[in-house]
């Protein structure tokens, strides 16, 4: 058994979520950076690794590669099932991927930096354009998100109870990126309650973008 | 306890997982249609239902509601553990659900509906680029997954194993998906086999979009 190995970019949120994972899971890891505006993903030695060509990756102990974030969480879950990211009972666990796939599905795929440069390439779009593009995607899920947040009883300090969960990691990795293209976050009282309450933990903020090594 | 609802639409990918999951695990269910190319789910009745205003939205037995089909799937597999959609061991579970959201985050957000009428309504995109954009994100995931599919030994006459699970789920809705866009398929032998496969089992091939009540 050796080290887990964290292939990822610290602006990735996909990245993001899984360091955050790793932190409240208390797991530690080696962290190897690959500059995704520079292409360095697309390298045969890391393609290699994941033939997607996209990070985050995860060497888990035996060797075995594991991609796709939500994927690499819900292995996480099930290999250090505490402290717990999803309830107890099936419902709520429902609800909680639900909230994740509205993000993990729903915004961040069609905002991803390779589809973004797809919009420049093919469309020319500029600066201004590509900002329009990503608040777009977020508005349309971030309004009903906030709704179901706001109804909703299973809501507490976090999106699901009083503790930290899958949904709360998608939500603050999400938000994040939004800064970057000036979302305007007012429309959201309750999301951006339950991120600022996210990162008073270390986990969370220590998985931030900003603190870790390759940040720019 | 009521009847199982299924709030769906005959040509949507995202159903057709759900309506192929519902079948392997031999639940019945209504069908209740929304016409996604008139509107119809943005209608105020659907969006009391499903806030995000996409199908497919399952409505439990007990008035719950739950979204997104990829969450829709793990909620049936704990509820309905038999016949198996994941393997028994954790590597083997984060295997497959890469495979699930390769698909169903790499490509098929991308390349929705919403986001193809807005290539449209941005950037004027006629019929031959909306062609190109879906089958440039198509080749993008298919690639890397049929070298994955490939390379491995945990592949069977399945994605993972002999035995149909989520992953073959959504590897055949993305393929029914892809000849919408004659995407070239002679390059993805093994997804390909393993698409016929599934197609010769009921579950799959009495889910397909052409055998739905609103199928035109």
């Amino acid at each position: 058994m050796s080290r887990i190995i964290l292939h990822n970019y610290f602006r990735s949120s996909t990245s993001y979520r899984v360091r955050i994972a790793l932190a409240l899971k208390g797991l530690d890891y080696d962290y190897v950076a690959h500059h995704l505006r520079h292409g360095e993903n697309r390298k045969p030695e890391f393609l290699a690794i994941n033939p997607q060509g996209l990070v985050p990756a995860l060497v888990w102990e035996d060797g075995t590669v594991l991609a796709q974030s939500l994927a690499i969480m819900e292995f996480l879950e099930e290999i250090a099932p505490e402290p717990a990211l999803l309830p107890a009972d099936a419902l709520g666990r429902a609800r909680v991927r639900m909230i994740c796939q509205m993000i993990g599905c729903d915004i961040h795929p069609i905002n991803n930096l390779r589809v973004l440069n797809a919009l420049r390439s093919r469309y020319g779009a500029d600066d201004a354009e590509i900002g329009d593009w990503f608040r777009h995607w977020v508005n349309e899920t971030f309004q009903p998100l906030e709704k179901i947040l706001e109804d909703s009883s299973d809501t507490g300090r976090f999106c699901h109870g009083d503790t930290p969960g899958m949904a709360d990691i998608c939500l603050v990795a999400q938000v994040a990126n939004n800064a970057r293209y000036n979302v305007d976050m007012t429309p959201y009282p309750v999301i951006s309650r339950i991120r600022d309450v996210c990162m008073e933990m270390a986990a969370f903020a220590d998985a931030a973008p900003a603190q870790q090594p390759d940040a720019e």
